[in-house]
């Protein structure tokens, strides 16, 4: 486990999605890179997830990550806004499996638990810890510290991940 | 308007993605192929929408359509399943406009007036109405009827959103 791992976390979002690259070796973690893919309002939908696609797929191409964490969305009451979410989580999962990666899930209370050490810790919590878990880290975007901090729970449970994965095939 | 145009209808789903090919030439409609894509169901959720995404291309790499329609999706009160259909609609969205295809939208109601003549149409009277409008159409599936379904309605609709897309353009 403690060779070192380069990882990407992503926040999605269908007007930004945010990402953040580390890299993690043993109980070190450093920053790489974080940033964030827009879509351009204006366009159809199926051009805003066009662009949301060749951005994810371009920040894969230049950072060559080796696992990847997606956020789990937060699904409020409303069902339009659900739908919406979901079309960007989407491509935000399905960019990396094309890429050949594995996609990890994280619920955002988890994250947040595992950054901030509360499951209900505000953007601003969340990128206040960023600075100091990663102090060479840019996180002037709240979207690029989200996508940061589900890399860094990734970092975190990968282990267990992996334990609980090999236990289901020995039980399969 | 009267050349004939190759239309891929689109319906939706996480777990079978119905698709269905049509030509349209001035009032003629012909029927080219249909059927459905699958993702399995005991996979991880990203492994699923690159299955989707890999079918939904593998479609249009063999069948060359001009214009692609998508089934607007219903959404229901649960925001969890409409996260859920988000997802696979994202995929259904994206893959044709990655293909550099435009992209058409149409509410499930319009569809089922355009083709059975009322708004609340059953699944059953989708099927029965496909068999009359393309006789040569297998329809034992009701994601693929229902594929061909908007297809037919783009069919019926293209002209007035040319028209549309004009007037906006001269607005603009």
């Amino acid at each position: 486990m403690s060779d070192p791992i380069r990882i990407l976390g992503l926040d999605p979002g269908l007007r930004k999605t945010g990402w953040g690259l580390i890299v993690s070796e043993g109980t070190k973690l450093s920053f790489i890179a974080c940033g964030v893919v827009e879509s351009d309002e204006k366009q159809p939908l199926a051009d805003r997830l066009r662009q949301l696609h060749e951005g994810i797929a371009s920040v894969i191409a230049r950072h060559q990550p080796q696992e990847v964490a997606v956020e789990e969305t937060f699904v409020n009451r409303d069902p339009q806004s659900a739908l919406k979410l979901g079309q960007a989580r989407g491509i935000a999962l399905v960019v990396p499996a094309l890429a050949g990666l594995d996609v990890a899930e994280y619920a955002a209370n988890l994250v947040k638990k595992t950054v901030v050490g509360v499951g209900h810790a505000d953007k601003k919590q969340v990128q206040a810890m960023i600075r100091v878990l990663l102090p060479r880290a840019e996180t002037r975007s709240a979207d690029a510290a989200d996508a940061l901090a589900v890399a860094i729970c990734h970092a975190q449970h990968r282990g267990a991940r992996a334990l609980l994965a090999q236990y289901q095939l020995r039980k399969a």
